[in-house]
């Protein structure tokens, strides 16, 4: 595939890092949210095996933070989702499918309860800020909502236990998964979350100081030698793999929480409010036709338009979202959205590129 | 300053014309509402040259547009928007600050009244499809909302006028400044407004159907050659000229509409009902203390993160939000948020560009 330039403006923002990876040797970015996220500094297969491996620190500051603080704060992030938060917990973590009035998907955050009236929405691609003032807008909710001013460090792969301990103290590899607190390194507070988008472990820093965060940042690269750290990012094949969704590939507002997987996170028979529960009701009632599932195809190379998986008879059967080239299958894995009845662990399919048959089977996640 | 790839992705859609550009030799791509934006296929000073010459296809795609229809659908936009949209007219464009309820600015869209009860909003780059969906979903409003499978491709330049005539006829030529018309070319039917995001005059053909939409690129490509069309893209030093703005470099949320130069597009003593009425009345009793003006600096290069104007006591009097270099002022000329008392046609100003002071005007748009 031909390589192209990425034009830089103001309209899509740099972060506090971009001056950091671009002298450790960033290669290549996408634009999320608005700003810049790193893809590659040697090659997404090297990367891919280094994180499953050591440990790596990814500016992901394009995981922007809504906060919506206020005595209606509650309401309406439970307005948003259909994952009922009644119960939610102060330094608690959620995962949580954001839907319309129809049911489809808008996002899906991690939301951070911070107080009984303060929450941040961390989110994926799109602008969940607007949705919310929509909603708040209308309904005349007594609630402050803006994009903080939060950039966020994930460090990520099996040493990152060590080389956070070093750095925060033994306190923090007691953190649980999706759990946060605060944490102190040269007299600064960071807010550090159990979380991020690999499944090899680690943690996100919400940094609210840029020179702390800076600080910190060079710290770690200072003593992260010994961990063999390297700057890297979220690895398609390695989150594929694990199961991890991304807003925009795998799913989209046309898609239901239903059949992204998220029937756990949709509570339907509790008396929350939000915009989407008539439709998730029917649509539960009714009952869905197609799922996310794992796929394995053998090939080691695909187009971006290279999506139909079909039957024996070239039938349609699904649409692959997601693909990458992985380095412990030597082929792709991907994520596609597959018609019910092929929905089983090992269903075969064809895809058809340029004239040739390629043959794939269909898995459940984690992709073994 | 150094050069860095696009990852491309599935959540980084393409257009149904990239092929096209990509075989035309394009450079450069931005990413705009999620979306692949192509930014250079010489360079921008040949192509601003160009431009203000003879003719261009742009594909711009990326304006996508939100189509809102049904019984409330006028009720909607206007909830959207401080310009009062209540005589508008079926066949016309209209440019419209959308604004949130503190009468901050989310988007600047063009709005097509196809009907009494479907419009369309053709956005700059934030999902007010969310916006749109949060209100409509929180009022319970009978709309259909949704984003339109169209993509726009931008006929601009002095030499547009006969290009587009030899392929639609006459006609064509007698559609007024941001009027639409349907217009025929080989048995297909296709939505063209006067507009576009240059100065320099033109057309945007609104595609709903691909194969009717490369069946036009290619013939304007083929017939091309007499008018010296060239395939480009929106160009910022012309638009920074004529005072066109982009949201998201030029203005965003924190801004209002009074600072943005939009005063004759909010109407306050109509009884329409929009989110940030009350909050604009407020704005306007107090007045504003800045406002976007044009400048021309003496450099012919610019950092993005050198933004700070200042006056000759070293104070910050504003920041400037877009930049490039223009090859008819053989200078930099862009778009700087000015406090009010330097808001003058000629003001000088300075900035410290690596420890050089560098000069500067204020100027009034368009800038000559």
């Amino acid at each position: 595939m031909k390589n192209f330039f990425i034009s830089k403006s103001r309209r899509v923002r740099s972060t506090p890092f971009t001056s950091r990876i671009e002298e450790q040797g960033v290669k290549s970015y996408t634009v999320y949210n608005h700003m810049l996220l790193p893809i590659t500094f040697s090659s997404v297969e090297e990367e891919y095996l280094h994180l499953k491996k050591d440990v790596q620190v990814w500016d992901v500051s394009v995981q922007r933070e809504i906060e919506i603080s206020g005595k209606d704060s509650h309401r309406l992030v439970q307005l948003m989702t259909c994952r009922d938060l009644s119960n939610s917990k102060i330094g608690s973590c959620y995962y949580a499918p954001l839907v319309d009035v129809n049911g489809g998907i808008i996002n899906d955050p991690l939301i951070y309860k911070l107080s009984d009236d303060k929450w941040r929405v961390c989110i994926a691609d799109s602008d969940v800020l607007l949705f919310a003032k929509g909603i708040a807008g209308s309904k005349g909710l007594n609630v402050d909502i803006f994009e903080a001013d939060i950039n966020t460090l994930a460090i990520q792969g099996p040493k990152s236990f060590k080389l956070m301990e070093e750095v925060f103290g033994k306190e923090i590899t007691k953190l649980k998964f999706f759990k946060f607190d605060f944490f102190n390194f040269k007299n600064n507070k960071y807010l550090i979350s159990r979380s991020g988008f690999s499944k090899q472990g680690g943690y996100e820093v919400h940094i609210d100081n840029i020179d702390a965060g800076l600080l910190l940042y060079d710290h770690l690269f200072n003593i992260g030698n010994k961990y063999n750290l390297k700057p890297g990012a979220p690895n398609h094949a390695e989150r594929i793999e694990g199961g991890l969704l991304s807003y925009g590939s795998d799913m989209l507002i046309n898609d239901n929480p239903f059949e992204c997987g998220f029937e756990n996170s949709v509570h339907l028979d509790t008396n929350i409010e939000f915009l989407g529960k008539e439709s998730l009701k029917k649509i539960k009632t009714k009952g869905i036709n197609k799922k996310l599932m794992g796929v394995k195809i053998d090939t080691k190379e695909l187009g971006l338009t290279d999506v139909q998986l079909l039957d024996t008879n070239n039938n349609i059967i699904g649409e692959l979202r997601s693909a990458a080239f992985s380095p412990s299958f030597k082929k792709i894995v991907g994520i596609a959205m597959v018609n019910k009845d092929f929905c089983k662990n090992y269903q075969k399919f064809n895809m058809k590129i340029k004239d040739n048959l390629i043959t794939g089977s269909i898995y459940n996640f984690p992709i073994l």
